[in-house]
């Protein structure tokens, strides 16, 4: 399980682009808690299974009430073949690539650093409603995924499920490992589909070095989107129990009007037995709007 | 618990009973997520207690919010006066009888085989809101129960509590168990009430042999409702890891429209350590109406 | 974790008060469940901290997906300094002082002794949404507390945090503690809030001695409320497996429309091993109203 308890702020344009209320701009209280179920098993041949599920996505949500939607529960199968995953799981480009916030990004309470306008974490999965088949398979320093998404079985026109491939290399230089990813998506249609379907294409070089610091770079390719590309860049560092984040990130627009940018930090202190202070920053703009800019401070508690 | 993962399929005329988009007629993807907490205790002169409520029911949801309606959640307790129970259990009749569906039916993902137009599973339960309390008491080959369904304390004309009887009795034919089952009951009634409350007499003849093979038959006599009587029969056969089951139920309506019938098959291979592979159909009719169908696959998971 | 089971009974008064419907006033059941998640670590340089979540707090509830709302969580950190504590917690006032039902109080299944009209547990607590940020620090026989409850951040005129302050003390009268408490209490606001925020005052004197007798005086002033002050007595009496409860309470309005007066029993019977029989029953009235009276009876089981 997870606790966090603290403050958070969030700026008028930050609060109208979520839906929030504008008037909200103080400083206020911040509570989350998080409680995880994990299950495991094993088959008499030896493939392993297991599930998770939060506590979240009981009641009335979709893991526990609709079959034909994740809800935010993963079940998997794993042997010599590979992984099978079902579920709230990544497709195989975001398998691939590191994102730029996942390059030693210590985290913040509000995720600040990865929800700024010009964060790209999730690729084109999502396109419906996430529910995604992965099948993964890594053999030494090379790995290989394939996913679908599927439509809900819709047979509305220009309707059809989604897909992705995926690839990662990990290459030894000299001590440190350097990991390639690379991908390819095409994104799954709600009904009513849509004739072109988006699609993107993405390349991925990250690496940690043993000064503590690390460093990525992203770059995805897109077509028949809003968007023409995108390009992200990260950096971490650890130094004892300190560690700081920065990224960076911009999407082209096909038209300017489209552009999006915008940067996140994050900074932590372990206090050593799953308490850590965390402080997480975003500020992006869409097109030549206002600057949206959100901050969290406090106590991450995991369990 | 629980995960289930696979694909699943539905016609149309299945979709529109159900109240589902009816152009989601494809093979779709099929996640469940299933976890149980379940707690006992004893007191100081030796009676037994428990509860039990899942995650799906916890949230918004009326077992942990609605004091007035189970919302799913089972609480007992037990001792030499035999057991009482409160909560999302059987009244009964249906603790007394055994449905199509319970004679060797090894499940499936979404519970094809008995969701059919013609499956009766659950009798006059679930009246008012399904919240009952059973007692009952089992002596050597013999056990009988009494249930109550109550009407929420409603004083609105001619709405009163359910109650239903039940007893059962397991003969010893050299080494095959025959289970009988025999009951009454009389629905509770919502507010509004009605003065003429829906009432039903069953019995039940089951048994399983040592080849693996299980048989069952189940006759439903009912007045003051838009069905006449039912009959439901049941088969199963295990072999190894492999169990397939296949049932048949028929509704008589009072009038020719009311009728409704199908059945439903199951079939799973048993991978060990709680993982199961799970085929399920179901066909149904009501009326002259179109068939109903609904198909399952995958894999069950329990933990 | 917690179940109970058993029937409960409102008149057509309380019903009409809690918005339920009111023909529903026959005895009916009563079903509740209760699974608590309680999580705990310590720092590496000692400091202990926790966090505690129910069941029915998950789900789309606001514990788990409204960082701004505690939704039920509690969180703490606790070491030298004291106790810090955020979420769904006591103000400091509340935290102070011994409200008249917390007096050798055994509980009840629908807690009818503390939901009378002449009832005040809470304070000014939950002005805004009661997400409470406490501290408290207890040497010897002497604590003390300091709370905030946010305004969410608003910036809406008139709008602001509201705020308390406790203490207690407990003086050993030749063996007996009596427990002394105090606190001053100015209401959070709302969006649009109030010029002239409600403020408390209380005081609260409580004692358990030891032949199982307790007793307890609570004495509240209030301002820029409806109320002008509020005083409640409270007595318990346990002796062996029994125990007893009884409570009164006034509110003195501004104007006489406004007072409300009631009172609550609770008894009990300990069965051991965490079952416990209890019956509860609570009468209050608002101005010249009708009395509103309910009643709970039934097994509570902790796990």
């Amino acid at each position: 399980g997870r606790a966090e308890m603290g403050i958070f702020k969030n700026n008028a344009a930050f609060q109208a682009a979520k839906g929030n209320p504008v008037t909200e701009v103080g400083a206020q209280f911040f509570t989350d808690i998080d409680v995880t179920f994990t299950m495991s098993g094993e088959t008499d041949n030896g493939l392993t299974f297991g599930a998770s599920v939060d506590l979240d996505e009981g009641g009335n949500q979709a893991a526990t009430k609709n079959n034909s939607d994740d809800g935010g529960a993963t079940i998997f199968i794993s042997g010599g073949f590979g992984t099978v995953t079902m579920g709230d799981t990544d497709g195989a480009l975001d398998w691939a690539l590191t994102d730029a916030g996942n390059v030693g990004n210590p985290g913040s309470l509000a995720d600040d650093e990865t929800t700024h306008a010009g964060y790209n974490g999730a690729y084109l999965d999502g396109g419906n409603d996430g529910q995604i088949l992965r099948w993964d398979y890594t053999s030494g320093a090379f790995g290989v995924a394939v996913s679908l998404e599927d439509d809900n079985g819709s047979n509305a026109v220009n309707t059809g499920i989604g897909y992705a491939i995926g690839f990662k290399y990990a290459l030894d230089l000299s001590g440190t490992t350097v990991n390639f990813g690379l991908g390819h998506q095409r994104a799954a249609d709600g009904a009513p589909g849509t004739a072109t379907d988006a699609k993107a294409t993405g390349v991925s070089v990250s690496a940690t070095f043993a000064n503590g610091l690390a460093a990525g770079i992203e770059y995805t390719d897109m077509t028949n989107s809003v968007f023409d590309k995108h390009i992200g860049v990260g950096l971490g560092y650890t130094t004892g129990a300190f560690s700081i984040h920065a990224n960076y990130g911009k999407y082209d627009g096909v038209v300017a009007a489209n552009d999006q940018k915008g940067y996140g930090l994050a900074a932590a202190y372990d206090l050593g037995g799953g308490a850590v202070v965390h402080f997480g920053y975003g500020s992006g703009k869409v097109g030549a709007g206002v600057s949206q800019k959100s901050m969290s401070l406090g106590l991450g508690l995991s369990f």
